[in-house]
This record gives structure tokens, sequence and C-alpha cells, in this order.
């Protein structure tokens, strides 16, 4: 990279926002506070990895000493190094002496959680999500031009998916076939590759499994990896042969429905009204229980993070933010199909990051 | 799976270590405890799953109605699945009223913990490890026949390697090659696979980049996959071309340290006397600066487990205990090499699990 580290101006950005909530110390470890903060994603480990911010000292990183090479030093912070025979659990709770409320990382293991608890008995502990939801959610010019990079990459991938052959191959060839497809077009890491075919496509999380893949079917695919950090997720409905005309007027109704989320997008809006434009179409076309999530989730470091776009959400829009617009329809026991995309609320309106075709993919 | 589900009988042992510590409830959510119990692996959401275990109810398990397709049925405990607009902390907290101490799993998000300890002022929360820890460190022959299974697995990649060229090939690129090769070995997943060259070997935990490996090299290949829920590790130290006597004869002392570590391996031994044993053989060779890391970590439904033999630990160990024996000599800035089995013990002894050739392997 050769942009300069934007590190010391995030961690300021949260001292700033800790002040204004009355929190005087904050603990981050494993999930994307940490990386979003000084560069460095802990690997989720029994060892602890856990950066202290405090308005009145700086910032210091206390990391397993066989993890310390990885970390990339910076100016925004300390590396604290801890070996084998030492307390991690000792060495946080001297950083965090004094402090009154601690917020610590919402993903931070509950072991360690319970171990500072027990150490610091009065202290107020609250979940980091408070300071650390609001300031991630708008992303900066640095993180959108990855999330357009990785999105970029996973638009290869789909483009490439037409050139597989989908019929007699089991759910987890196709699944390992693509995971090697997101690496060619760009990804650096693969991090999920769902392969959902016939009746399985009706459960959005399936596992791709050992079901062989047969003419007739419909199958989602749903799949991201990472670029520098950032996230790629998009879905794409395939069909293996021409479809039926029920599986064709559905999936005419799920692109009505995707479209009509993603021109209710814009700054001021609330997340719940995105998801109940979704929702709208799908309902009146009379599949309304036939969509059995919310309808987007935010991405950037993490692939779901703030702001989730669901129902009871009053999240407000704001130009940065980023999330998935990602309709579907489950007949369990049937078919499935999802169509998903990444957005970005801008100052106007709204920016497609996925450029992809979204048409149902016919392959054989 | 042709065997019994071992779910009802695992429950109820857990049942009884909590009754013997006086804890009256206990709530899991992600990492191996859930699977231990179910055979159901939640996946890390801000979706909260969640199992229930209480000595005086059938267990419960909570989770998002879009992941419930996933759950396989056992009489061992009851699914509730929750929508989109549900809130999943009120379900739990319902399930745990009147509990007085609660056993919350090790790896819980802090975010829902959090959340927990807010609803029920007054109920003491202490780490799940204390009950699940032994529990699970003592393997049954079910699980010692599938850590046999992917232990072979693991050979059987190991046994691959010398049919690579590595020279000439970036870190990236022959960690994605190992990859497939796991997999064509027989794992259903790839857990991680660690390619360390040249200097970058005197990281234990080097992820692998863009360094092109070159003759002279010593490359530290640390690969592990999964099968049916249970993980391999395995550790071989590669030279491009022949050794210097330098390497050679302290991968000679790195052979030896392991030797000595596993003769030490029996029931009713400390985990830290055979962390000693190695250490002694390589202090001995005058690199006990460059042994930087503990000898060893359980192993079985995760990579990383109880007990960890570990300076320092007084676990004592007992048949079924599964964990690796792993010493390595890492010189900063110039070449590093790890030597690592997985061993259980026995009540006799000691078992190899693993038995792919342990020498140098020379490649080209």
């Amino acid at each position: 990279m050769t942009d300069t580290s934007p590190y010391v101006d995030r961690i300021a950005r949260a001292i700033a926002a800790m002040d204004a909530d009355g929190v005087d110390a904050m603990g981050l470890s494993v999930g994307a506070d940490l990386p979003y903060l000084t560069g460095y994603r802990a690997m989720p480990l029994e060892r602890l990895t856990m950066l202290v911010v405090r308005p009145d000292a700086d910032a210091m990183l206390v990391v397993p000493e066989l993890e310390a090479p990885r970390v990339v030093p910076d100016p925004a912070f300390h590396v604290v190094a801890w070996s084998e025979t030492d307390d991690p659990i000792a060495l946080v709770t001297d950083l965090l002496g004094g402090a009154h409320r601690v917020a610590v990382g919402a993903q931070t293991w509950s072991r360690f959680l319970l171990a500072l608890q027990q150490r610091l008995p009065g202290v107020e502990f609250t979940s980091a999500d408070r300071i650390m939801g609001p300031l991630r959610a708008r992303k900066d010019p640095h993180e959108l031009a990855r999330l357009r990079a990785v999105a970029a990459a996973v638009d290869a991938t789909m483009a490439s998916l037409v050139g597989l052959r989908f019929a007699g191959t089991t759910e987890r060839e196709m699944a390992r076939a693509i995971a090697d497809l997101l690496v060619a077009s760009g990804h650096e890491e693969v991090d999920f590759t769902i392969v959902a075919s016939g009746p399985n496509a009706a459960s959005p999380h399936h596992e791709p499994g050992s079901r062989v893949i047969a003419a007739g079917d419909t199958i989602v695919v749903d799949i991201g990896g990472s670029l520098a950090g950032y996230r790629s997720d998009a879905t794409r409905t395939l069909s293996v042969g021409e479809p039926t005309a029920e599986v064709a007027d559905a999936y005419a109704v799920l692109r009505r429905a995707q479209e009509a989320a993603i021109a209710a997008v814009r700054p001021g809006v609330a997340a719940e009204a995105v998801d109940r434009a979704a929702r709208a179409v799908i309902a009146e076309a009379g599949y309304g229980e036939a969509f059995v999530h919310r309808t987007g989730h935010g991405i950037g470091l993490e692939t779901h993070e703030a702001p989730y776009i669901v129902e009871g959400s009053d999240t407000v829009l704001e130009a940065g933010m980023t999330f998935s617009i990602e309709p579907g329809i489950y007949l369990a026991g049937r078919w499935g199909m999802r169509l998903e995309d990444i957005v970005a609320v801008t100052a106007g309106g709204v920016e497609r990051l996925n450029r992809a075709d979204r048409g149902l993919y016919i392959v054989e």
C-alpha cells in the first residue's frame, strides 16, 4: 500500500467516541475492530491478543510473542509481546488500572472477559459495539476503494460460472472449483462458497455436500473472499438447463424486489425501510412467507457487520455505509433463489459495487 | 455415521460435572463445546446460537431460523428456532430463569455475555471451560477413531510434499497447492496451511506470502484440516536442496527433542514435564533461546484445546488425552524448523497418531 497509515486518525476518532460515551478504556481482541484501528488481525487463539485504548495514554497492543512478528509496526500504537509463561490477563489488567467503564470488543472470547471481570471488580464492562460500530459503518475513501476492488474480483468470479459444468458433479466439488476461481479472480483469501442445489437451495446457509447436481436443478451460489482485509459477498442463482415457468416467474419477482430495495437507499432513510421495499414486492407476488431472512447486512472488514437491513432497525443510513441487498425466495423441499449485491450509500443516493449480470444463469 | 448418537451420554456427564461444581445452568455458543454435546457447530455469526443445559430440564438449542435446517435432530436436545425479528437474548434469559451460577462457553462473544449479564443482574457468570475442558480433554473411543483417521489423512499429504516443486514458486502458491493435497488426501475442510520459507520460517505462525522460494531455503510446512469435525495438525521441515551442516545438525537436535518429549508421555505425568523433556535437549545443544513456544497443545474438535504442554501447567496426563508434540528452533532473520506430531495418552503410555516420515524432507 502506498497510502499513509490511517490508524493514528482512527484511534483519535475512537477516543472521541469513548469520551462522548463516558467510556474511559477500551480493550479489543479478535474480530475486525482491531484491524480497523491497527491493521493487525488477531488469530482466534487461546493466547490473548488485546489492544488497550485510553484517552490519556498511547494505545498498547498486547500480543503473544509468537504472533508479534506478524504485527506491522505503526506510529499509532506500541507492541507489548508476552511470552509463553507470562500472564496476559495480568498485563491487560495493569493497562486498565483506574478505569471505571471499559468497553470490550464484541467478539472477545467470554473466557477473557470473565477473567478481566474477576480481576477488576467494581469496573463496569460494556460492549465496544457502541463505540466501534458507528465508526466502522461509515467507510472512508481508503475503505471504499478496497471494497470496490474486492467487489470487482467477485464479479469476475461470477462471470466465470457459466463456463463450468455443474450437472453430474457434487456440490462440494463445485464449491472447491469456485474457491479456486475466487483466488484466480484476485481474492487473497476465500471466506465461504455456498453451493446449494435442488431442494438444498431452500436452506439459505446450506453447507455444500455430497448431493450430485442434476439437470433441472436451481442452484444458489453465494460466495465471498478477502482482498487487503476487505470482503466480497455476492449471490447468483443458476438453473441447470432451462428453468420451469414457476422458477422463471419467481426470479423476475426477485429482481424487482432487489431493484425496489436499491431504489430506496439514500442518506436519511431508515434501514428497515429498505427491507420493507424488498419485502413488499415479494409479498405482493404471494411469496411473503418464503422470504425468511433480512434484506441485508453491512460489509467491510467483516462479511457481516452494522448496519443490518432488517425490520425493527431504526439505523438511519448515512453516506459511506456499505451493505448487501439480498432478497431470497425459499420453498422448503423444492427450490430456493437469492440475488445479492453490495451497495454504498453516497451523498446523492446509492452506488452499486457489484456489476455482474443479474439474470438467472443458465448452465450445463 | 453408523454409530449411535453419543450426545445423550455426553450431556449427562456435563450435568454431573455442573452439579459437582455448583453450576446450575450452562450456555454454549460458538466453539467446540456445542458440537461435542450436540453434533452441531454454530457459525460465528452476529445471530446468536446457544445451547442451554440445566440439570432439571431438557437441553434446548436456541438457533437462528436461517441456520435451523443445518441442525441434525437428536434425542439429546430440542431446537428453538428464532426468526429475524425475535430477540434471542430474551429467549435465552427465559431459559436461564432462576439460575444462580451460569457457565458460559469460553468462545461465546462478549457482546452476548454482556447482554445476558445486563438482563440477569445478581447471577454469577463463570467460564464453561471448568466444566467442558476436562470432559473434552479425555477422548472416548468414538473420538480417538476420528483423530486416527484425520491424522492418516495429513500423513498422506506430507508424503506427497516431496513430489512438489518449491523453488521458484511463492509461499502463497505452494500453500494453495498443499490445501488441494489436504482435500485430495481425505480432509473435508482445510483449516490452515503455513508455508514459511527462508527467514520467514523463523516466525512460527507466518502467513504464506509473496516470497519466492529459492534453492538453499529451509521451509516449515505446518498444515491441518478436518474430517467429521476432528482436526489434524502436523509439521514437517523441508530443505530445498541439501541443507547446510548447521541446519542438518540442528534438525538432529529437534528430532531428539521430540523423541524425549514423547518418551515422557504416560498417565500420571504433569504436562509441564513433557515440555521440559523437549526443552532440555534443545537447551543442551545451545538453542534454548531459539525454542520460543510451548511444546504442544491438545487437539480434538478444535485445533488448540486443553491440555497445554507448557511450563507452569500442572495438568496431570490421563489416558485418552490427545495433543501435539512440536519442538521448534527459530533463528530470527535466518531460518526456522519445527517437527510436530499428535500423540494420544494410553493406559500403558503413548500412541503416535502420525506416522509420516520424520526426517528433513529434501525437495526441489
